[in-house]
């Protein structure tokens, strides 16, 4: 998604050329490029797939639309194990339209993951519960910290579900060190992502995720954080960014290299 | 600030003729006004001053910018004092330019309070740290939560510094519904204010508070909680909105009182 303005064999292309050895991967392109064509691609390029982005959208109260994001969550545990990761980022979802029932929200998700996780299990992939920053509760993700997607996650088995630690999200969270701790004492460190807090933040305050560097994240120490908890998966760096997206898409991809291999250990 | 298209006096008629008792006033319009003449133009009018906004921005590190936000913070404590309210409102500051240390931008904070408390208190005002959203973390404030803001409150006596609850901040927080019991125990609940979270945000994130009733926040809910923790002190509606500012400003004041009524006990 950093590099969404190239296709995936440009994608695939870039990584070689590189020497990026492993990508997170998003439905809607790997859907419209075919599953197994993807696939195929990715596995003949030597290219490790490090996540599937993203199931979840899991709080609706009517029961037709519930029963619908679970099929679409199965199909998407189906799509990770056909790309060979284990891992399934969740984006739990908003609040429904007129609800003010965060509570009701929260426990509709662990009602879900109660389906999700022995069928993702039984595919050999993992649920990895993403918090969201809190500006996102009402009409994206009602999980906004690691203590909740934690509370969650507790309620199964760690390799069902555990959680993501992204650095956008979490940055500004004193208690999210703790968190971590407790997540990789569980072994539910399920996925690492970095981004860059910057402002202004852009209408909808959905691409404003900022290059590494270039905000106020001190990347190393997130890194420290979750390798300290015993984490030694990928660390993925995921930008949505429209001024990122209206560059060069190899450009983008080559100075994103450039600026992990500036601000990690 | 919710009806900043009118002047002084206006808000005063409007207000008397509304049936509004009470009103938190903003540094700027006041300063412009005068401070006596606006002091003594709501109290001829029988209008109470809840709270004056707001102190604050004590995160600096050069040590010109930290004496200057020194020296205003204590004319703001004197404004207060002139306008006849207890309550001074502080909105704490950002990261520095360049920094990424928010550990140690919260601990320069509780080195201002330490000068600022006292001074407020020979004056008759408490100090109320506002715990602004995470969103805001990086360029307007670095106390996030109600957890942060009374960890820096209980350094001091509550008589000269306690906290702001403001629905928009918080409400997104399960932690926060505990942290406000903790604050009433202690009895640092020094100000209560709404807004109603709303999305899509607008750009910078700043003017879009919520009209009471329009979005995601159960009013009454938040209500309870501040309540039950023995707060009796006024609650304020605090919209920044341009949408709203847009609009003739008598009759938004009208339609907040309405919703005011509408939406809380």
């Amino acid at each position: 998604m950093t590099v969404k303005q190239l296709s995936l064999p440009e994608l695939v292309d870039a990584c070689r050329d590189l020497g990026v050895p492993a990508v997170g991967l998003w439905r809607e392109p790997v859907q419209a490029y075919g599953v197994e064509a993807a696939a195929k691609l990715v596995r003949d390029a030597g290219l490790t797939v490090t996540t599937l982005c993203r199931g979840g959208f899991l709080t609706a109260i009517d029961l037709a639309e519930r029963a619908a994001a679970l099929a679409d969550n199965r199909r998407a545990v189906d799509e990770a194990a056909a790309l060979g990761t284990d891992t399934l980022v969740l984006v739990s979802g908003g609040l429904p339209a007129g609800s003010k029932d965060l509570r009701g929200a929260r426990e509709r998700i662990a009602d879900a993951l109660a389906e999700l996780g022995p069928y993702a299990e039984e595919h050999g992939v993992r649920l990895a519960i993403e918090p969201l920053h809190p500006m996102y509760a009402s009409d994206r993700c009602v999980v906004s910290t690691l203590a909740q997607a934690l509370d969650l996650a507790e309620r199964f088995p760690a390799r069902q579900v555990g959680v993501t630690v992204d650095t956008y999200h979490v940055w500004w969270d004193d208690t999210a060190p703790a968190q971590i701790a407790r997540a990789g004492a569980q072994d539910r460190i399920h996925a690492f992502q970095l981004a860059d807090w910057t402002t202004p933040l852009p209408e909808g305050v959905l691409n404003g995720r900022g290059q590494i560097g270039d905000g106020s994240v001190d990347m190393r120490e997130w890194q420290g954080y979750v390798e300290a908890a015993g984490y030694t998966g990928a660390i993925e760096v995921e930008l949505f960014n429209d001024v990122l997206w209206a560059r060069d898409g190899r450009e983008l991809l080559a100075e994103t290299a450039r600026r992990f291999v500036e601000h990690t250990a």
